[in-house]
């Protein structure tokens, strides 16, 4: 069985050995090790990925998050393998209730084999849609916008979310939450193409430079600060010269961004694709 | 009637006085005065766009190429208003032969109002087209390729060409040549995703940022080293992860380029956009 | 004589001819001629750069205002051609005052012939500045640091401006305002290395890159929202690994910065450097 | 003592496993660990920063390479800790002598107290500086420059080599080079300021862009495609409108790349820089 096992802790020193002591000792195989140390940033962090012959991930998750309790660290363990059971996901929201709407849609008939466990919004704008498609439903943000990001986390624990959904939430993850629900669990939706526009007005950046195709990009979060290009998904679609920034952006909010959101994620929860060592590749057929 | 004057000279000394000092001394209205003066290059030019209440440009042209004469100066008068007859259009080409292929079709099937008058190649590969589609060829390039760029200009001229469309003609034509036929005259087919994929090997770029979006893009060429953006048309394909470069390349090469060449082609001829002030904007309804 | 001309209008029609016309008709030769229509943003300008056997800019400027007038065109009339006299500076200013003081301390000491007859804030932060070197003090802004741009220019006319400061100035000036005083009459310190770090935190962006240098760029500016590298002076420093960036930034402001705006004030009132069709050039020895 | 272990291997599967097992059971604490898999392009490393408690590290170094023979990698196993002995560096070159004959005599006068144990060319242009200095040759180009990676790699090992300097090398170490010997063990020249012109022309790309500042950078090479920036020492100059490119370029040939080449190379075999996460720190002190 393939476990990914995140360590967030308060330093560098002692964050990799006793894990690595303990699964290795267990016969498990490691394939793939990333280790962070931003020292300025006070981030230490570690992914570590495993292949081990178990049935259940149960007793090895007790034994780390007891390792982790010991060693002050921030400890998760998670399968990405199918068990029967459907992935759960934490959809977060900002102000836009389109992406999010039609996530909701999919999964309910079915397009998208998920369950919408929980809708988080650092804005109330989306709540409503969490009411009309019964999803549990919580505010993170205070009066300003400002997410509280300890809040996030144990909201995301509390409903044993596989995969954490940015419908156009617009706030940017800290890297620590990045770090612990790393491995490719963190799948956002970019209202531009990516790599060309990453900033946060990429409507206003592809109309500057006077295009005439327009897109969104479905990718993963990796929690590096330079990393990028971890493409899920893209769509466009392509205006006439002489078309108005405003009639291109609603085209892309109602219209394309839904769709690129949609697909990216039934992408991911039917395993069709996969993070591997920050690059998504097709998943090898087996 | 709109007409476009353009003028290249030896120097700067006296390339806009005569020229200026004669058409305003007709009435004309100026519209749109380009000067460019690069001295460590050697380029000099001019573009003159005016409205003059005339039924044919041929008298103005008589009188303005005998000022160019008397000044060493390289003059061409054009107007781009429709007079009854079709656009006529040079195709220009190296390698690749599907985009000129694709337009020499529409054009015989008429869904692109224009008549192919000649076909230039810096290389011979796409000679064969020229001779199954009647159209008068001249090759341009020695033996390794490199043009003889008088050569191109004064066939453009011997067949009085509207257009000149690079169909995958991988020169670049020297700034001399883009400002003889400037104010909206060369249009190109670029390979890639305007303005992010500027380069001469675009697949290769985008595959390397990991997209799964790639596009072509149909633009006027401006004669200023730095100008950009006067796109016409873009079209883009979505591939999934894991596709290898030769097959995206080949799905673009065969498919999305030719398409992207014919659509821009067709709504220059039919006078859907302009070139106004180096942006390309749709036609006003008159 | 040189004499440079600027034209603002309303539209489009009639903006060049009748300028074009008088000016050709009083035997001048034309140099260079920019015009700019960008119809979605309502801005129409045209520089006209000429020379005329005059020994006075007086009478023509008397005519081509009254052109002006007749036409609802906001026209100037300049020479950048010394005449006995020291160039007048306009110095604008926001927060930082360093960049400010060295300039009128190179003044006072003769480094750089000039006068600053004139200072302008949208922040009043610099006022003592222009109290302690008895230099006419304006305030434009409001009380958001909003600038009143019609003050501004009515200001720069009042007192006769031959140049523009921008002295850590934080101001976008809008297009009209660049077109009213083109012909390399604004000279502006960037805190950053041109081109690579146009924004408006480039020691942030460096610092972010990882950079050990840092650099203040003193440019024209001119008035296309494009252009860029009109570089007049670039001055840098190099730290050590590990400087903190509030050290680098302070190292910046106070020394770097005040001694690239000096060195490229003095290169354009000494007119060691033209701005010559967007680009800057050495005099050529005459 | 910080002990540095890389292996690169034909996959991915038991590449970390072996080693992790057996220096985490001699009590090593983990500091570091990055694994590399780059399935596409058959490379699969990874580099090992541990903690020993060891006078030597040649027991380790000595069973660990034989776990590497045992699974098919190759190990190298370093220390960067000063050990009474002063760094052994290789210099690579191809065309231009400047800068590893300035590092030469900084060596030989014992500004940068370090020992030239071996000089490599894929050209055969700097001969003759290692005769003069004697300093053994090799040559590992074939008649078109094209170097033999493997040769490179065997020559490093048998000369001990602590750094690799590329003194204006002009060919890019296979990421398989660039793993065996990771950890902050290669060092770059490279002829222009990063991360603005990362090019092999950036002398004319800087020109081109109209900048008076030019630059060198020196800096580590780590081994994956897209990292950079692991800046150690950057050196500038300023030069005045209208210096013609080869003026500038020699400028920056002959003294400015030289100069950074030797300060550089200086900080590091002095310890005052250390790679450390894919980011050059300050050493701090102990």
């Amino acid at each position: 069985m393939e476990i990914v096992i995140t360590a967030v802790g308060p330093d560098n020193i002692g964050l990799a050995d006793p894990i690595i002591h303990y699964v290795t000792g267990q016969g498990a195989n490691i394939a793939e090790i990333q280790m962070y140390d931003h020292d300025e940033a006070a981030v230490f962090a570690m992914l570590l990925r495993i292949h081990l012959q178990v049935d259940s991930i149960d007793p090895l998750r007790g034994t780390v998050e007891q390792l982790g309790r010991a060693k002050g660290l921030s400890v998760r363990v998670w399968s990405p393998e199918p068990t029967g059971r459907t992935a759960r996901l934490a959809i977060c929201t900002t102000y836009r209730p389109e992406p999010a709407l039609s996530l909701l849609r999919a999964i309910r008939d079915r397009q998208v084999p998920a369950e919408a466990v929980v809708m988080l919004g650092n804005r109330d704008r989306c709540r409503g849609l969490a009411e009309q498609f019964n999803v549990p439903w919580h505010s993170v943000g205070n009066p300003l916008g400002i997410p509280d990001e300890e809040e996030i986390v144990r909201v995301l624990d509390e409903y044993r979310v596989d995969y954490v959904i940015l419908a156009r939430y617009m706030r940017v993850l800290p890297a620590t939450t990045c770090w612990k629900f790393a491995g490719g669990r963190i799948i956002n939706l970019h209202h531009g193409l990516l790599p060309s526009f990453p900033g946060i007005r990429p409507y206003h950046e592809a109309y500057a430079s006077r295009m005439l195709t327009y897109g969104a990009t479905c990718h993963f979060i990796v929690p590096e600060l330079d990393a990028g290009n971890q493409i899920i998904y893209q769509s466009t679609f392509t205006v006439p010269p002489g078309m108005k920034l405003e009639d291109i952006t609603r085209l892309g909010q109602e219209d394309n961004e839904p769709h690129c959101l949609v697909e990216g994620v039934r992408r991911v929860v039917q395993r069709e694709v996969l993070l591997h060592f920050h690059r998504v590749v097709a998943t090898p057929p087996s």
